[in-house]
């Protein structure tokens, strides 16, 4: 059973298009001998720390005088295989919907063709100095249509 | 703004009747000077584990040779505030849906009265044998609504 | 058989009057079954970052202008049992020599009257302009031979 | 300085012929800005584990009906510089030295041609039933010397 975020598994697959390597640590499993359930947001914070690096999803000036800073509202994750010790994951991100002021991206863990995890996370565009939301500017929004695209 | 999860805070905050502190360690913050995103989970997964032990939401028997196991499907977490270093944190846990043979738990973490974040997780009892879920039976439905109530 | 910073454990252990309770988290195990070995020094971490605040070992003016900063220079831990999930142990820690500008700490960790784990640290106090060690001033030596006693 | 069990740094390095590169991630930093202190023993168990799964260093038949295992009796890390978020590092782990049943393995962490942080560790072989050290077989120390050199 898939989750309601992914209608159709290999159009959703098709849309990622940054992937990291990454070898699981022998300290990220548990005592059930698998990668322990905290383990994923590891590896999406990974790929989502440098993915947004190269989109320019930075701490930067929004408009004149006003920093705009990524903050992390949400994050999830869907469980679907197990991982193990030593498994080589190939761990993707997407943007998956661009807002007013907020992103929502998608994650794929991948190991071969199967699907071991996948998840979302809610990005907001807060203003550094009134940590409320700001609204990305038309620079950002064609940015980001790019990245989307 | 709140999650989908929560129609009414006050109401919602009520049904937590498991609580475990939790002091903020140095080696969970970040550069960025608060608690790393990853972290949340780790306290979710402390309060379910005791919770889970307490409630009898273990690995069992659940029909004659069949061994029923809890296991999670999905986790979330939506940040409220920030925590930081030293924070003295209350990490709640409720179990906010039983169904059919899956779980809907609830997380709060509060500074005092301030809610720091939430989050949810899905726990489905799983065959042992066949990998696939396999539905409560009536001694479990009981003691679950007992501890629903 | 006992590290060589331990002349006798009953003495050694009689010098302990910090401890904190800290329980084994499920994260904290790995396939193993046991806690795995990196978990140790988090829980160094947690009870020397309480211990240097209530001892006054934390970043202060040491000379007119000049700052002086705690810095870890390395960190010890010998295994002596295993530990397990749900473990309540008891994390000590302990001045064991002040010297010019460091000092070493000593740890352990009991279950009961178990050792668990032993280990040691050195902490270096820096000039927070120059990067090099600079000595502790009498007012430090008098805090910390009162914390040694 | 050097730590006691560096003579010649020079001599030292040359003598590591594993290393596997690994990048700082950023939940392994902490609100100092650098990395935490507890994150170079990870990075010492991943090369650690690679490193002794491919010299054969695992759980094995020693003598006829007992079996050994390796166990970490200490760990030990030197902090020479700062490392950060995004720091591309070079891990390396040698056998410094075999004895009767342990084994000294030394590590190093290199940004560039800088020496971020060094450390040691020492392996004993346990039978596994009495959980008593227990010799390294001629086979085993064969293939030990081979590594070594």
């Amino acid at each position: 059973m898939l989750p309601a975020y992914i209608e159709d598994v290999q159009t959703w697959l098709a849309d990622f298009h940054y992937f990291e390597d990454i070898k699981v640590r022998f300290c990220e499993t548990d005592l059930f001998g698998h990668v322990n359930n905290t383990v994923p947001f590891i590896y999406f914070e990974q790929v989502r720390a440098s993915f947004m690096e190269q989109s320019g999803l930075m701490e930067q000036e929004v408009e004149p005088g006003v920093i705009g800073m990524p903050v992390i509202a949400s994050l999830h994750c869907d469980y679907v295989q197990q991982a193990y010790y030593n498994d080589k994951l190939s761990v993707g991100v997407k943007i998956a919907r661009v807002g007013r002021s907020s992103i929502d991206m998608h994650y794929v863990a991948l190991n071969g063709d199967e699907i071991i995890f996948t998840g979302t996370s809610i990005v907001v565009q807060m203003n550094k100095n009134t940590g409320k939301s700001i609204a990305f500017n038309n620079e950002q929004l064609e940015s980001l249509a790019v990245t989307v695209k």
